[in-house]
């Protein structure tokens, strides 16, 4: 049985994608990270008032195994799931830790894994999720790794360099920004720290989402999935639409509503765009190697476009419905081992819910399709309506001008020793810093043929020259701050009592 | 009568001087400001979560009679007194208005003059007073300038220069360093940054006092004053002490006990040093011209330690304590206008009440003295010993390492486009930033016979070589800074709804 399902958020009036996991249920088979320790830290829950007096644990890994006196400390801004989660994915920080004889921390951000303030009440109300502020982790990270070093004096000469990916990569941009003392330096991968109301085309998501199907499978490809929305949504007003549907994709369960499909094919696609690795991966669900190109392997039902050409049908929906069906089953139970397309989730999932109410509070997130472009379901965005959609769900009103205005918007000339990494082909790189002229003291990479922060990854057998390109060209950077880093003074405080 | 007298906050375990003030009441007594319009604000009492849901207005003054198209918006990161106080003293920013074609905004601190979040209630308990931060002040202004623009888009293509002195120079040094996207540039009067534990010698305060009065009477003079503080203390163990010592410094009603006269004399003795202008001023009460240095002028009472010397005795006491008692009040009343010193604050001071939770947040202050190199009592200054007074005093304990870790301690190497300017001779310049190695891309400006932001203050025809070659200084840097910000690409993201 295959664990890494789908999760459906069906949300009548606004889509709320999770930055990371785009509605995928997270954090079930996750590979063990290397040898690290687990530890916790007690922090404020409020640091930027005193007016509640609570605090809480945050977990964190530690790997201190390669480390040598005055290497640097590699640490990952957790965002939106469990953070072994993302230790797990992250391999590149893990081999360079050995080049560099670095130690390794993975912070897990709050409210979510086991960072929860307030256990299993931490959602209640405002009183008590008010706090799942990415302000508020930046500043549980900052007193983390200042304590840690204030607690572990041999580390006090150590340069802390931060990682991040997709919104982790946000928090990392960010704290370079706002900590500059605290950090020497960042990787923020995969970043799309433009994704504020106002700051870009919110068409761009699903742009890019498309250019990766087109470049897989060609125009032609793309234009047959444009039309396969309203041909679902013929077949779900017929009388037995629904179960038919049901039947063509191989459904555990029926489909609920026809809504539900769309949002479950549309979500699908755009996963497989943002693994798009060149290697079988299970970080957002089982994937095979490059899930979105059309592979020459004409024979192997894995292949995503051709097999819409290919899939034998059984006469009873329309013939492109059948073939779409049939070669979504065939992708998503590429290892063989289903018998049937399950959507449940088996356990409450604290994640999602996290981030959407995120995208209530600071992190709103236009996204809107025009079905022209693109390839999806034409859609608008409406700031007033989502707005509403966060009061009627969570009694809260977005604060949408606050990110930009905290850490600048595209006003980030000051920015240095950072560096912005994008996939080509990532959906989330429309929302990402792609030239150097926004951020001339920055370093921009794009890496071609790349999905959602592949960077970050181990290295593979299967990685492209790009991929690696890109590792060889961040390795550089780190190392020349990490010297830098050494060159200037950077006196730590910390209070004997 | 004179209204500008001291206010004395005899706190047994602790001193907490407030950076402006030093214990004297403010506000009084106000010059009035050029043309401005007063408007207000609404803000939330917390940006930085979501947890309470209050909002408040806070005052600010705006003044655009000067302002020509592109011109920039002078502004002042208001500090802990009512906003007026600071507009009525800060006359360099209506000089720079007109030679830059500039408007002026004046921003009210949260939980000063008129900007009080709960009205009378606002200093109850943690719940209420909590937000008195200097992150939410900061939010409050950076919310204020882009509410501004996006509503007088006129202004949107303005670069925003931000002033303060003393506690308003850390706001301004801390608003450029984190929004750099709103703020160009800033002047950093005497703003001593470096205050928090650990940061700096504790003794540097009453160094920098004691060197004042050195340079103004020589070391025969603070070596008479050091001896001051035992002799009034046996003064006081003796019967009628406290009653002999109330007419000596000709006091309106008798002093409380022996604590008060102490603290009220050394109060008297910082505050001359702190508002050694080369002119009278109100600013920080009633002061004729150079109040610390012995003026040649012997036939003058005003002169201070001249008139230790000269002032006749009454025979009742030690002649040394006679002499200082007499002098005291001959400079108190320069004016001539009291027959009897008063030490009594005719209302309720809610600004030292703002300033001492402050310290007992996130402004902690550690001020000690040795009475050897300085001329004052020798006092210690215990972290726990402070966190105990604030918890009996306030039920709070101080985040003292906190405000190092938020605005990046002596770790500023990445500071742009922000003068430090300190007067040599200011009790507060030993905790600034005075040579550039801490600062390579900041200018850093020493004003030689300076005192407390001397800088900030209207031209006079009194002001010396220093402070106008200052300020020269101060307007070529500001003018370069906008020349460079018209020439960058500076979005202004404004939300329609």
């Amino acid at each position: 049985m295959r664990l890494n399902c789908l999760l459906i958020l069906v949300l009548t009036v606004q889509i709320s994608l999770s930055i990371l996991s785009h509605r995928i249920r997270l954090g079930e088979k996750i590979k063990p990270p290397p040898n690290y320790e687990k530890n916790s830290f007690t922090e404020f829950l409020d640091h930027f008032s005193f007016g509640p007096s609570h605090k809480f644990n945050i977990t964190y890994l530690l790997s201190t195994e390669k480390w040598k006196p005055g290497g640097p400390i590699l640490f990952y801004t957790g965002n939106e799931g469990s953070i072994e989660h993302f230790a797990g994915n992250t391999g590149f920080m893990f081999e360079l830790a050995e080049k560099l004889t670095g130690a390794v921390i993975f912070a897990e951000h709050r409210y979510y894994g086991t960072s929860l303030p307030f256990g299993n009440q931490s959602f209640t109300d405002r009183k008590h999720f008010g706090y799942l502020i990415a302000e508020q982790a930046l500043a549980d990270y900052a007193k983390l790794l200042t304590d840690f070093k204030c607690a572990n004096r041999k580390f006090a000469n150590s340069p802390v360099i931060s990682f991040g990916g997709s919104y982790g990569g946000m928090l990392t941009a960010w704290f370079r920004q706002s900590f500059p003392n605290v950090v020497a330096g960042g990787l923020a991968a995969s970043a799309p720290v433009w994704l504020f109301p106002g700051m870009s085309d919110c068409r761009g998501f699903f742009q890019v989402t498309t250019r990766a199907y087109q470049q897989g499978g060609g125009l032609q490809c793309t234009s047959e999935i444009r039309q396969i929305w309203s041909l679902i949504d013929e077949i779900v007003k017929k009388p037995n639409g629904l179960s038919d549907l049901s039947r063509a994709f191989k459904t555990c369960k029926p489909f609920p509503n026809g809504d539900f499909v769309l949002d479950f094919v549309e979500d699908y696609l755009v996963t497989l765009a943002m693994a798009n690795y060149p290697y079988s991966t299970s970080f957002l669900g089982e994937l095979p190697a490059w899930p979105v190109k059309v592979y020459l392997i004409t024979s192997h039902s894995l292949e995503f476009c051709k097999a819409m050409v290919n899939c034998p049908t059984q006469g009873k929906l329309s013939p492109q419905v059948e073939k779409f069906a049939c070669a979504f089953f065939s992708l998503y139970n590429y290892k063989q081992e289903d018998t049937c397309l399950s959507f449940d989730s088996g356990s409450e999932n604290l994640d999602s819910r996290g981030w959407e109410l995120q995208t209530c509070m600071e992190m709103t997130n236009p996204i809107c399709s025009d079905g022209k472009i693109d390839m999806f379901r034409p859609r608008g965005w409406d700031p007033i309506e989502f707005s509403n959609s966060c009061q009627d769900r969570f009694g809260i009103r977005p604060r949408m001008n606050w990110a930009g205005l905290q850490w600048w918007a595209k006003d980030i000339t000051t920015d240095t020793r950072l560096i912005f990494s994008n996939g080509d082909l990532d959906p989330w790189s429309a929302f990402g810093v792609l030239n150097e002229t926004s951020a001339p003291g920055a370093t921009i990479i794009r890496i071609g043929r790349g999905a959602h922060h592949l960077d970050l990854r181990g290295s593979h057998p299967n990685d492209t020259v790009e991929v690696r390109t890109a590792r060889s060209l961040i390795l550089e950077k780190i190392s020349n701050w990490i010297d830098e880093w050494h060159r200037e003074s950077h006196p730590l405080y910390c209070l004997e009592f």
